[in-house]
């Protein structure tokens, strides 16, 4: 018995017993205990990735769960072993493979979109993309060790150090972590955000947070860093309004990481680019040892993952997850699979 | 007796005879060989730059001549030595300068455009921005090593190494220059330029060039890279159009240099700078570092800077040194000041 939450397109899930797929050699089945959203989840809801996602698709790639059943030929895995995944199939041979970005293979495979997700109750899948967890990280928690791994790699592609100021503009889900991830460096953060109840969550989670309509944003940071301007903006909000505000408050060579996903090209002030040598900085998703920061910072309480959790919601009611998630007001909303007995 | 070209606004210049400035402590007075037109300068003929440059103005700063005075205090420097300048004086105290980038001062005074240049005979400037020259230079090689910088400077920033492919978008001689000092480095370089006869000038450099309008820039580099891209691409045209063939060269994780001043904000295709990892990185002017390798590579011939001058004419001359500029066929054109004697 294996319920599984497929998507059908048209905005509607149909949650439905399928047989469980027994794994193949060099795979393994795991019980999937929790399966966060993210964001690209609701863009597959909405039809934007249609393009992509095979109908009817079983989505979800942040998650946690135990090993349920070993395929032939896997070693250094034990059935009941808690683990996560790094949902990425790299084909090897591209030019970015060659180059050893293999997490921007040109014929990426990301699982749960690309191919079938964890929003079911026994999921298989190649054991090469296992993480292993500490065993007493609650899994729960563990559901948050992707997107953790997210705002690793964004902060470490960023080249955040001790005494500098970072902004983050944006305080959902990824703007959040990637606030806790780069207070952990020693920097100081200041996190921009428009939603008052978005700021309260910043500013319930230890983030000092400004509202740029009521306090002007460049002015605060020059008072903040002494004139210098922000080291590091991190444009998490995907807007061109964001865009603008970054370029506005970076100090001489700082750096924009551009986390969000702008779906149409932005005007940038390429002159205060030049003048100042700011760099832009393109992120995309992780490589492998984000994954085992996220998991040291998710385990020692540094990014508090239970916190960012907002709402539970079984399986068979995935439909009502999305829609809390739509309507705003939660953080983090987790969908269980049913394997954490 | 002092003659210098003076910038009197409205598109004209004024040649006249002025006293010589003598030098007070920590200066010295330059008797000036050449000075070359840069791009600003034509700006600030075309009244683009009045906010900056108080009439009337000495402009120049692309320079070479010999040490003819020593004001009080200054050691280090014999009359008779052969010179440039590094144009550049910063305030020691803002955050740039405080965090080591005094090229980039919050309050940098550019010697030849905020204050008096070397379009005259004689020129008194600070000894600290001197540059020492090998005997056996021609100073009128030497009048190019300040563009060479720039173009020293921006390769550094971009990180090119032996073994990568980049693109020169734009073949005026701030592009030519980077293309030569690009090719120092081991790095394949191509040149796109819409210009048939800025095409013909990069193809005698030695440079391999592409027509933009005839060929598709993006195929041809892809088939010249085993489909990855270009590693690096200097964005030197400042046309909207520049920026968006840069981003579609690029290959994973590539580096595109913005050189170029664009007076307006460009559209960025952001999508591809999250998709690829892609970094867009500022430069302007240069560091010391960048002066000594610009130096070395102008005496050793690697930047032939005997080839880029295409036309030179004498002071009382000057304004139809501009009028040949911006008529368009010149490559790099330099004023005799008298002092190469």
């Amino acid at each position: 018995m294996n319920p599984s939450a497929r998507y059908v397109g048209d905005r509607t899930f149909v949650v439905e017993d399928t047989d469980a797929v027994p794994p193949g050699p060099g795979q393994v089945r795991i019980d999937v205990a929790y399966t966060g959203i993210c964001g690209t989840d609701l863009h597959i809801l909405h039809g934007a990735m249609d393009h992509r996602v095979r109908l009817p698709a079983v989505i979800g790639h942040e998650m946690s769960g135990r090993i349920a059943a070993l395929g032939e030929g896997v070693t250094g895995h034990t059935v009941g072993d808690p683990v996560t995944v790094m949902p990425l199939n790299w084909c090897g041979n591209c030019p970015a493979c060659a180059a050893g970005h293999t997490h921007i293979c040109h014929r990426l495979d990301f699982v749960g979109i690309d191919s079938t997700g964890s929003m079911q109750r026994c999921w298989t899948v190649p054991a090469g993309i296992l993480v292993p967890l500490p065993a007493d990280l609650p899994l729960r928690h563990a559901a948050l060790i992707e997107p953790t791994a997210v705002a690793v790699h964004d902060v470490r592609r960023s080249r955040l150090r001790a005494g500098e100021h970072a902004v983050v503009i944006g305080a959902g889900p990824v703007g959040l972590l990637i606030a806790k991830v780069a207070q952990t460096t020693g920097a100081a953060v200041t996190v921009l955000e428009l939603d008052p109840h978005r700021r309260a969550v910043a500013a319930d989670l230890g983030l000092p947070t400004v509202d740029p309509v009521a306090l002007d944003p460049a002015a605060h940071v020059r008072d903040a860093t002494g004139g210098a301007g922000a080291d590091v903006v991190f444009e998490v909000s995907g807007s061109a309004a964001g865009v603008r505000t970054a370029t506005e408050l970076l100090a001489v060579r700082g750096r924009l990481v551009v986390v969000a996903i702008h779906p149409a090209p932005r005007e940038v002030d390429l002159h205060r680019v030049f003048w100042r040598e700011l760099e832009m900085i393109g992120v995309r998703v992780y490589q492998r040892d984000d994954y085992d920061e996220a998991v040291r910072l998710v385990h020692s309480g540094q990014v508090p993952a239970g916190r960012l959790i907002s709402r539970i919601v079984p399986l068979e009611h995935v439909a009502a997850a999305f829609q809390a998630l739509e309507a705003g007001g939660d953080v983090k909303v987790l969908v269980d699979c049913g394997g954490d007995t």
